[in-house]
């Protein structure tokens, strides 16, 4: 596990070339879209904690025409929620190999892209595998040892504490569309 | 997004100059007056964590004659209910253009203010427009970067965790009111 | 407002002579006892967050004969049990007026002891006055400025985060108590 | 209580030495795999929070076959419910004496093994007999001054937070067996 704190991986231009090709954006949730807590109550899980300006992150992608989806292991109402919430484009619970998941969606053709035009950003061992086969391959601050060593590319901020709208920013300014995206807010 | 810790913009005489003529506070809510988290169960959003010491500083404003109010995107009675607790002036929810919301409120007289007599606080993009055009632009120090670039003023605590506080204070500083409402508490 | 990482006040000779009379704790909750987080629902304030290792503090206050209590100025019944589990010797809500509170504690002598022999511990403006006036004012990491000017002793740690078990710390060390708490654990 | 940030203690030969002999792992709840928060609503306690990375580290002790439990001086359902999801071989709540509860597991031959054999990571006071014990104390970075002072190594992530998942790859590393649980990852 690393620590919060130390430097993040940069965006080298190596990375910024792999995230000019991105077209599509895949996230883990526990401890990416959140930060890794887990609220029990006496009937089990009975909330996440999902970050504003992460929102705002994922909508910015959207509205670049990047689409957006998530893949977890757990499975729960409250991240369908989130989801519908958000108009997220993908949405896979309850699957604990990633990768064979992602593949499925691309077999399918629900998303329609090459493994080089796929981000996905995760912090933990299961996520792995997925993180070595795509584009670009994201972690958090919060990433376990393991995942910061495999990872393209590392954020400053930690999971669900403005980490995914980081992962946006960057790919967003890589392909010269954030002053676009700004742009409607700055009129 | 800027790191929380890097240094708050300080309160320069400009800002001083600016904060002496306001005589309205208005408070975006995720990200400001909380710190961001949306909490979700499998109802939906079910919690956000306002702060006590916010509470304080909001009703010295008000003692002090300055008015205090919310306009916000998301739309929940849980924010009615601290609404009404803070006996704010101005509650709107579900306005996802916040300069026309307030635009509004002033063309019907109840917000009788020059734009120059209002600040406002926010910490994304959606402030951005009222942060530009009203007479003390406030950010957060977990504010996304170009928040951080046009507001007039970055508070050092984050959202949910004494933005709002450091704010009121600042701007009761500037209107040399401060010692008055602490005097209250120090006889 | 203080940075949290600011120095704390030590604790002197000074303090250390006052502690040594204590003979009763009094707390304040939100901000002392919790972080200062104020969660809220569609029905108004849920939940708060108490420290277990402060509930061990105010434990080992009991067992070296100090009472321990709360005044405060909301009322929850949340509190009511968790100072039941405490089975603290006084809860006193919903009083903003908590100078008089104190008062008549020791006024209907439940609270038998002189002002020097009672320490208050608060992080805001309304806790002023009992700071002021008892034998040993104490406040936490995350207190507000003008309360961290007034109190006698601040603690490292904020609240709800280990603030009143460093309290209680310092106190048993002053009375050459800590040992003695302490031994129980250590044969 | 000791600050977050010091310097843990690292892993000494002498400590990876007692990290080879271990054959089980027992867990403290509040402060360990929580941060030590105590969620309380008008019912009396409804939360806690656990975090997914030492989920993980727990599966990746047993997957090396270590046996993981928990012994807590607390008793709840959701503490029950988290133990069910993780598969828990050890699950013992409501013991306030732990070290009569560990020897009780050992006794009746459900913990088959020596004292030299078993870890124990706990962050207070009522955990000391045990840490003082066992072949190999644990403690975390948010721990009380004096089990920092008594415990053989010490996380630098505080409870809830990764500290169990730093100490469940600090034995397994210790024991050459990190390698081979990464590499199913890394296929």
């Amino acid at each position: 596990m690393t620590i919060p704190s130390k430097p993040a991986k940069s965006a080298s231009p190596h990375i910024l070339s792999a995230a000019r090709n991105i077209k599509a954006v895949i996230l883990d949730v526990d401890g990416v879209l959140t930060d890794g807590k887990l609220y029990y109550g006496n009937q089990g899980e009975q909330l996440k904690t999902f970050n504003t300006q992460d929102g705002l992150g994922i909508k910015l992608l959207q509205r670049a025409g990047i689409k957006v989806g998530i893949i977890t292991a757990r499975s729960s109402q409250l991240v369908s929620r989130r989801a519908a919430e958000l108009s997220l484009d993908y949405l896979i619970q309850g699957r604990e190999d990633k990768l064979s998941a992602l593949e499925e969606l691309r077999a399918d053709h629900s998303l329609p892209f090459t493994l080089a035009e796929i981000a996905y950003m995760g912090d933990d061992l299961p996520d792995l595998p997925v993180i070595r086969q795509v584009g670009l391959g994201m972690t958090v601050a919060n990433a376990s040892t393991t995942v910061t060593q495999y990872a393209d590319w590392q954020s400053m901020f930690p999971g669900g504490a403005g980490a995914v709208r980081e992962a946006a920013e960057m790919i967003l300014g890589a392909q010269d569309k954030l002053d676009t995206v700004l742009a409607e807010y700055l009129t």
